[in-house]
């Protein structure tokens, strides 16, 4: 069993770097938040006996050593990055689960046959440079590291910039430490879990995600002076789109949703119709078929209202992840374990993307779910039990041993 | 006859100060540009021999004398500040018009009279500070100066401040220089007299408008994980609200415009629903009962549409200004001053606010339209053609000429 009050402790002691008013945490990528927090993980790993590197995107890895180093290590993990407006549990649970996992392993002096790696990876979020889960993207290829390099936030930094502003451009190509495989515990994001009663969701698969930079040229005009079916009007046509995808999404649902995050009026004046818009589109479906059905019918949606209100709409695809199908055998080691240790537990599909998805397409990887209050997240008010990321954690542990081998 | 080359030279010379790419002008009130075309302003008029006072708003008034000190001064002159995507004659053509009959006077040698002011008013656009026609506002009553002071743009600066940081908060108080009547030129910023072949516009009467400030409370809530039917998206709720206002402004149309020309999400993120929106709405008529309607429906169209989608929105009227019905006898004036320099003209309703609207709720008033280029205003492709601009100068000199006697 973990130290559910030392894995409680940790959780609330990083919380402070970027901590909300609402009682959440804003730790942008690569923010000096976010540099705060990998120092402190840093020498949490250090402290425990682990051999730290860093790569050229700034992941962290610890290594513990196993008694057979010919054997590739287990990785766990997850990332200390949130949203804007993120709270407390998202990606830190997992990242901090696998630390307490190391800890209570060289507290009872077991030592595993495979070594074990722990991971926290840079930009799972996505929301200060695209796509999300980035460095794992990287990781397995998806991406090289230049490219990502070369990504700009809208302030127009690079991520290899921001990297060097905080000192975590580090010496190790991305891919230098092998894994064998990958296990991630996360909160559920979702509503599942608790409305079921349930303490373990078993991952089984994710769903895919499409993500789009959008951009209207309408027509800047004066509010009072330009008859209504004269206009061709940024906002309306926006206003258009985005109630165009909630119901295609509906139409496609319930294994289907469909978000507009950003909006952008470009010189916003109260009294100009807007002009220019820029926007993005999030999309996702656990169904490929569903994936295929959603974009066609958001660019057959978008093109007949730009035609009717005379405006130019451009929909770039600046993402597409598939649906994801976790191991077979690791999820049976994941539902092993909830069983073993007495856990109620069901199978369950992510929502969210995660960087387990993308390891998942290079090696065996499963997840571990803990359930979190009404389903919040990506919200200051996001909340979790103690019990249930302690039981999440042991879960996540016996997960390890069952594959490292004691 | 006004000077066509001077006028137009002035008009060109003066657009340097913010000019655009795109060849219009970004002159927000109060700011750098905003200051060096005041001091170019000011530098002209005391040139042209006027006596020259700043008030506590801002406003620039020149004075130039008459044979009858104890009349009252008839008022000419408009607005140098722009949009943020503003054109080179909104407001600069009726103000540096009124230099011009200044200094054809002088050519000539007239003597009128009464004396004639002319005016450049501080913050017609209300695009940084709100409301629009601030300083006129303030001239009538309309607002006590130092509400006017504390207003804040969207960096949170006052309007006290922004004056002392570019040196133009006079020392005279506001409405120090009384005024008899006040006569101003503008470009129609509508399409009606360059689609009937008309070259001026007698304008007899001014929509009337509602500002509101707006706030919409969602909830943020993550984009992947979060089922369609459980969301309380704060865009999608602006959505309707903005084609909501649209097909009410139609309903009441002709005579009926609404615009939502500013929307911000707070703490964006591609895959976070957006929780929390401020935007503005612009609504008008040149009819008070229909004001009052499209006040009505709007309201009970929000109602409806926060109550169905569980958020709240805060709507407050922050600006209300009534429909403008400008003096007979001025009306009269500039339509027999067109006549006798036979040019064509037909009466016509301003669908844009104008410091001359707010004056004539305290004294006659009365405004000299010219075409516009497609009716487009509001827009770096603003445009209008030097004859146009010079038959407006002369019609605004021909009326002056008649009220202040030779
Ligand atoms: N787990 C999580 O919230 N990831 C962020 C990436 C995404 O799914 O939007
Ligand atoms: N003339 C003009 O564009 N005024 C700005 C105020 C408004 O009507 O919105």
């Amino acid at each position: 069993q973990i130290d559910s009050a030392r894995l409680w402790g940790s959780i609330h002691e990083t919380a402070q770097f970027g901590a909300t008013a609402k009682g959440g945490v804003r730790r942008l990528t690569l923010s000096g938040e976010d540099k705060q927090v990998r120092d402190w993980f840093r020498k949490a790993c250090e402290d425990a006996g682990l051999e730290v590197h860093v790569d050229a995107l700034g992941s962290q890895f610890g290594l513990r050593k196993g008694r057979d180093m010919s054997k590739l290590p287990v990785g766990i993990g997850s990332h200390l990055d949130t949203q804007p407006t993120g709270g407390k549990y998202d990606g830190i649970l997992g990242t901090l689960g696998a630390l307490e996992v190391i800890r209570t392993l060289n507290d009872a002096g077991i030592e595993t046959e495979a070594p074990i790696c722990i991971v926290n990876w840079t930009n799972e979020e996505g929301s200060r440079f695209a796509p999300a889960m980035m460095a794992s993207a990287a990781y397995v290829g998806d991406f090289t590291t230049d490219d990502i390099l070369s990504r700009k936030d809208i302030e127009g930094s690079t991520v290899g910039q921001a990297l060097d502003s905080i000192g975590y451009r580090g010496d190790k190509p991305v891919g230098f430490q092998k894994l064998g495989c990958f296990v991630e515990l996360h909160i559920e994001q979702g509503p599942i879990l608790e409305a079921e009663g349930k303490t373990i969701g078993v991952v089984d698969s994710g769903q895919g995600v499409l993500w789009y930079d959008g951009k209207i040229s309408g027509f800047e005009s004066h509010a009072g002076s330009t008859p209504m079916p004269l206009r061709r009007d940024a906002l309306a046509t926006l206003s258009e789109i985005v109630l165009a995808m909630e119901a295609i999404a509906k139409k496609h649902g319930p294994n289907a949703v469909g978000t507009i995050g950003e909006a952008v009026i470009a010189n916003p004046s109260r009294n100009v119709i807007p002009g220019e818009i820029a926007f993005t589109m999030d999309c996702r479906s656990a169904d490929g078929a569903i994936m295929d059905a959603l974009d066609h019918d958001l660019r057959a949606a978008i093109s007949e209202i730009a035609a009717r209100r005379k405006v130019e709409v451009k929909i770039d695809l600046v993402w597409r992840k598939p649906p994801t199908h976790f191991d077979p055998k690791l999820i049976a080691a994941v539902e092993n374990a909830a069983k073993t240790l007495g856990y109620s537990s069901r199978r369950i599909t992510s929502g969210a993307g995660h960087d387990a998805c993308n390891l998942n397409t290079v090696m065996p990887a499963a997840m571990v779910f803990v359930p979190c209050k009404d389903g919040i997240s990506h919200n200051e008010l996001e909340d979790a039990t103690q019990p249930d990321c302690a039981a999440g954690t042991n879960v996540l542990m016996h997960t390890v041993l069952a594959i490292a081998g004691v």
